[in-house]
């Protein structure tokens, strides 16, 4: 992160809707002497849920991010049990551990970004299912672990995944993010549900469309226009979790498939870079499987 | 069309590609003294095929677009059984019937077209399945005719809807283009082989992504952060033919379906539009299930 | 607007910066009981302003709107002399009058989405200083004025230009919003002041690019790879009021500066018909030369 | 570039206008057994000038480039003393010369897409008026050297900076393109003449508004809602040479100019790399200060 950034608290916290949720926030906040930055508020009629992110001045409050959710711990509560809520701290860094396989866009793309400081995260390590790419990772003075996978088809094939699966879980360990970044393997129901939340993936598509396996093939055989990519967040449904960014970009007939993996390459690391920034500025809040982003 | 536009000839082909086909037809118009005002050509690796679309000055040949279908015919003919070519003339303005039920975004947007000399057509006619859009329509001093269909779960309901079905036919004639602008109903299987290449269709999704009714709903309830439109030709197969163009528009979680049926209108404007300029210019090649747009 | 849309007040408020408005302005509306059913807040680091805008279920509250502004007034009045504020009641539907000149498509477009219902206006009026455009207002049941304007390097022309403008303020009367619709004339500046804030204008360029006339020759000649179009709030200095919207579309080599007067209309008819509406829903709130737009 | 690609010829040719210019090329690409892939023609009535581009398999015609250059040469001496040509040879890889400052961004990008093997270039060196870059592009295994420029405002500047650009000259030598990745110094005539057409500067504004030194605090302050980029090719006139390619990102009232200096990085790195990759392609052919970009 930028070292002469100011510091700041983030609140997030979402909750069934009730008039005064934001006299009652604002007003807690008002009262610690809070110097609001950034507000966002939004209210959902479909589910009739309320959901907002404030951005205080840490300078402004006369206490430290812990003394400030104890403090916010009651409000939250007169909220009713269902609020679910946070508050961080922008003075301490967020920890991301990338997977790749051996496509190098999204890699390539992220490190130059943390190395420019461009994103506000320390990278505790990279973990690749090929060693192709611990060269450059290395080079960025950044940990790569390579955990090999049995390729498919394999007589002991399960029980050698689930081995690979459980070494890539210990190395990960308990970071902010863990970021698929073109990464090759389906997460495990466990996994997925382990990191729920904080694991965010890139697919090369414009979900829904082209679910699964060569999406720009899928793209090149029914003739689109247009070809996109989404983040989001991994949950145990293949390419259906909550999106949390999408775009796409103009092709036509003159693109081969093999042209538009090539072009899509622009939009996935985009749209990958953008959504990971949200996440790491806790912009994003996760509903049912939908997702509110405060930008 | 723009009365003060040069009068042009418009020559498109599709043959299966082999060496000397750009020279052989360069060849034939350069022999013809045609001054070669846009050339398009494309060589599909896939298919195996080739496309291409010239356009001359009429006046740079010595004769009309009918003696150069007659000379050309020859040259085609060398290029094996498959090929498909056309030659049109800009001077005989193409005919075009809307039909429409009670949306009237898309046909406002034509109408305002067609009245401000932006689309190269005449409208012969528009045909509603229900009446609420005539009064617009007589005021652009263009015909509208009612056709009215039955609700659905009538029981004589199959027989009434044959019926309409038949009226509209009639009432359509032979234009050089049928526009489905917004029409809710879903064409018999075959109106679609009558009017084939010849009807073109908005849909309000960024196809392959929702099909079928509602698509802004099961946007919303999907969570995509953009909503599209395609413009196709209409084929037996509901929303999946041809692929003329598609657009897109950044949505988020604060806009409500209703937002997006909103929001989504200036999308199908544009992409109509779009569609059916490209269309009247003769800029589209179909083969198999997909376009080449020479834009 | 749409008849069926639920009522409700909407309040803009922009003021220096300071710690607790927020939960002032909340307090107070949690007070009244006031559902918010949107809130946007923006503190602006460079000037050290403060703008909000809220907008309430007008059945949440236990009066009129007259009543909310004059119990809110002593709490603006709190927030220092130079707050600027307002209260509007969705269900006084706003009235606009457009100026046009021969150029049909922005008056076509909006014409439209009045008649589709899609802008939350009445138009009173729209006034040419060419008559061609009048047949279609009429049919629209809108009345048109025809006020002609002499040609320029006449003797007697500035003379004949100030009775024009008189008449012209004089039609126009007192709207909500002015909509120079591809008006040709430069407006005179006891017009532009007496109109401030309240009087939009779509300029066929990307601003501050091509400023003046014939925009699109100027990009062309430049050669740029964009074309674009901008809406904003009419000043004194041409073609330099607060921008309040912009957009581009894509060119190429193989576009004449007469094929980017056409494409660009759609983009002209976009950003127009965006700004108008932002205008009607009170979404834009003024500072300096700049403009927050809540979207 | 991808080594597995087929090795192809690339044909370019800008010549006044006539009748039979296709047939000739194109007969004579025929005749020597030349399979044309792709094939682009422009005829620009502005200026009456033509322009193509053609590329066919190497392994399609009976002999090499120089051969083809040498047969093609009598072709184009038909055509006019005023034909400017060129045959490329995609088996000879181009070799490109990167020049940064201290921004990291661009650079990134561009190392990471060589790596990727996403653009068909080589690396020569990168050369930076800083050396804070060096140690990124020595991992790449791609020579840096540092050559220090005067501080502004000192005694001896001109001739140490003449002094500075003489030796950045020489270390340069005669790539096939120069890349100004964000380079902050502005090149002397000299250089500009001697490296004309090949010389390629990314500059942070939607040209041509935002010349000169610090675009996106002018955006900023005039409040424009979408920010951009321009890669354009060097010559005498700051940031006025042939655009070769544009593209914009919106903000809003939110983004200060720090923001907007994060934000147009996506651009800088899509506009620059997109740029450079036609270049290398033989893509852009300039005429007047205008380019023609075969896509």
């Amino acid at each position: 992160m930028d070292p002469t950034a100011e510091r700041r608290y983030v609140l997030t916290l979402s909750c069934p809707d009730t008039t005064g949720i934001v006299a009652r926030i604002s007003g807690f906040l008002a009262d610690a002497g809070g110097w609001i930055v950034e507000a966002g508020y939004h209210s959902d009629p479909g589910t009739g849920w309320f959901f907002t992110r404030q951005v205080v001045r840490a300078d402004s409050v006369p206490f430290d991010a812990e003394e400030l959710r104890a403090r916010f711990a009651p409000v939250a509560a007169e909220l009713g049990g269902e609020a679910d809520w946070r508050v961080t701290d922008t003075g301490v860094p967020k920890r991301a551990v990338l997977l790749v396989s051996k496509e190098p866009h999204c890699l390539h793309d992220l490190l130059g970004r943390v190395a420019a400081r461009e994103l506000p995260v320390e990278l505790d390590a990279v973990i690749g299912n090929h060693d192709t790419l611990g060269g450059i990772v290395r080079a960025h003075g950044v940990p790569f672990h390579h955990v090999g996978f049995p390729p498919p088809g394999n007589g002991r094939h399960q029980a050698a995944k689930d081995e690979a699966f459980g070494r890539l879980r210990e190395l990960v360990g308990a970071p902010d993010v863990v970021v698929l970044a073109r990464f090759m393997q389906i997460l495990p129901a466990d996994l997925c549900r382990e990191w729920a939340g904080r694991a965010i993936n890139i697919h090369h598509s414009f979900l829904p469309s082209f679910v699964g396996a060569r999406p720009y093939h899928q793209a090149y055989a029914r003739g689109v226009k247009l070809i996109g990519a989404t983040c989001h967040y991994v949950t145990e449904n293949l390419d259906a979790g909550p999106i949390i960014e999408q775009d796409v970009i103009r092709v036509d007939h003159g693109d081969t498939a093999a042209d538009m993996v090539r072009r899509g390459r622009d939009i996935e690391r985009m749209v990958l870079s953008r959504g990971l920034r949200w996440h790491l500025e806790d912009r994003i809040l996760v509903h049912g499987n939908k997702t509110v982003v405060f930008r």
